[in-house]
């Protein structure tokens, strides 16, 4: 009986959290659920973002599902450092989650809902592979005498380890991005994509794309990419970026791999404390997080596939939320995506 | 008699170069050029991208206009690190230029060529203030067994007159972007721009964005912006992805000032290995370059203007070089917009 660690955290992740585990339930009985107050939850209920005991918990799990945290309560200053943050940043390091995969695939049903005109998005599907434990997040950093910094680093392993993620997941095409004509942490990168691809993986085409020109790729011509993977804040941008093709971040889901341990699966959305408690939070972003669960977390292929379906069936059959300038519910695109399991 | 520097550069940048001189030539018979090979051009003929003299003579100068540098021939290894940059960071560092002036406004005229739905881009007319002489462009950086790292520093004072600039740029709102939930330099960056904000430009609207939620929102509202202020490396990403609302690179101007002596002004596109020597790239960022050199490098907003207005009524005259989906060589381009001088 896998076990999960359920942590709905800040604002709408209740709410997503609940329409998920129904749709769970429904695709597979036999999974436990223990959950744990983190984030701003956290630090009102024992005042830190992530308690040991929680941590412990997550470890001894088969698979982390997380809602949502942060909001304006917890922003300790005006500085914006928001310490309910703080949960994420330990859940992915203490699990050792240095890949963060963000699939992007607009859905017909939703090509209306996009920025961009419809014949750059249509068959788009590509994957942002993201370094989720190093890079700026995690260097020294300090603030002394008028003057603040922080530091970039990256070692040959850490790269390694996320360029082998990006080809394992390809099936033809790797763009590596970076910004080698400025940094020396992009050269490296750079030195070992190219290596890793010549010893380990030389069918797939590799590409280095700098930062800048795969920004502008992104928009103008994003059926070119397959998968893309970057260090942790370009990864963080470029993702962001490219979710906005699919019309709204109400819908993508992301998977934190790499550990010994569990994997983490949460929506891209944030705790969007301007609609928290109306029930009218899109679920589906939420949703989908628990068929990669499935996928990446528990390696139940034929659920997680079925989960997706129904979801992609609600789609075209017209369920919208607000966010994609509809009416339903949460509970109600709960019912629409279970009615179709 | 003002005299510019004239720093053609690499690829097509002596191509648009050209064709800006025939147009500045039109509207301002006193400047006088002294022109200089930087670049890959001045690794080939002086073995460094920029010669002591050619910086002498740019800090002599009145104003520096550069076409474009680099190219795959100056690469000088795998890793991308082009030397024929060189010449930028020496020119940028050099002469002060620490503020980067990229105006993004798409022309009804193209329309069409934008990624995004019309209603989105129809009067979008913003402003990125990117901070260009600090940050991980220029912190200290080193690569020692198996492990780089790149420093992202900036002082108080150095965020005060980036923002100082972006208000000044402004009427009514600037939007501040940082990652003030990750990064020390963000959080000393917030601090400063909410502080010279309440000091000194109580009366305009300060906003604080986080990179990720601008990268998203320069898509999905890019009306919403009016100046944009950042730091040197997010200002390069979301000013080459906002660069993409207007449909081609070739059409977009920048200004780099700041400093105490001679501004700088350059197309946005790079050198175009693949086209040059064909006589066929657009040349209207280049002269739209020599408009920001008429206003911010001489004082001359009369015949900026009459510059600018010319080429919105070529391009309203249907004429459009390849990058638009048309077929007018760069000397064609070039001629539309002197007949409506
Ligand atoms: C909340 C924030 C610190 C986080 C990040 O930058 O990693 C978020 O933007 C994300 O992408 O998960
Ligand atoms: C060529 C490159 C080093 C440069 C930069 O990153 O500053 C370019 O992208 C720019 O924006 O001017």
């Amino acid at each position: 009986m896998p076990n999960i660690a359920l942590l709905p955290g800040d604002g709408i992740g209740p709410e997503v959290a609940t329409a998920a585990i129904e749709v769970l339930n429904a695709v597979a009985t036999d999974l436990t659920y223990d959950e744990h107050k983190v984030g701003g939850a956290g630090i009102d209920e024992y005042g830190v973002a992530m308690t040991d005991d929680t941590m412990a918990a997550c470890k001894a799990s088969d698979a982390v599902l997380l809602g949502a945290v942060g909001g304006p309560k917890w922003d300790t200053n005006e500085t914006g450092a928001v310490r309910a943050e703080d949960a994420l940043f330990g859940l992915r390091a203490g699990l050792g989650l240095y890949a963060n995969l963000r699939p992007i695939r607009p859905l017909p049903a939703l090509y209306d809902a996009s920025p961009l005109k419809r014949e750059l998005i249509e068959n788009v599907d590509m994957l942002i592979v993201r370094e989720l434990t190093g890079g700026l997040y995690y260097g020294e950093r300090g603030t002394k005498d008028g003057r603040a910094y922080d530091t970039l680093v990256y070692t040959v392993e850490e790269i390694e380890r996320i360029v082998r993620a990006g080809f394992r997941a390809a099936k033809s095409r790797v763009t590596s991005v970076d910004k080698a004509n400025v940094l020396d942490t992009s050269r490296l990168w750079r030195d070992v994509a190219t290596r890793i691809h010549a010893e380990e993986f030389p069918t797939i085409e590799l590409e280095h794309e700098l930062v800048d020109a795969a920004a502008m790729k992104l928009i103008s011509a994003p059926r070119h990419f397959e998968v893309i993977v970057t260090e942790n804040m370009f990864g963080d941008i470029l993702s962001d970026e490219a979710s906005m093709l699919t019309g709204s971040l109400g819908m993508l889901p992301t998977a934190s791999l790499g550990g010994d341990g569990p994997s983490m699966f949460e929506p891209v959305h944030g705790s969007a404390p301007d609609i928290t408690g109306q029930g009218i939070a899109n679920p589906i972003g939420m949703i989908l997080s628990g068929a990669l669960l499935l996928r990446h977390g528990l390696g139940r292929e034929a659920e997680a596939a079925a989960v997706e379906s129904a979801v992609d069936k609600a789609l075209d059959k017209g369920i919208r939320s607000r966010d994609l300038g509809g009416t339903a519910t949460t509970a109600e695109v709960t019912k629409a995506v279970l009615e179709e399991l």
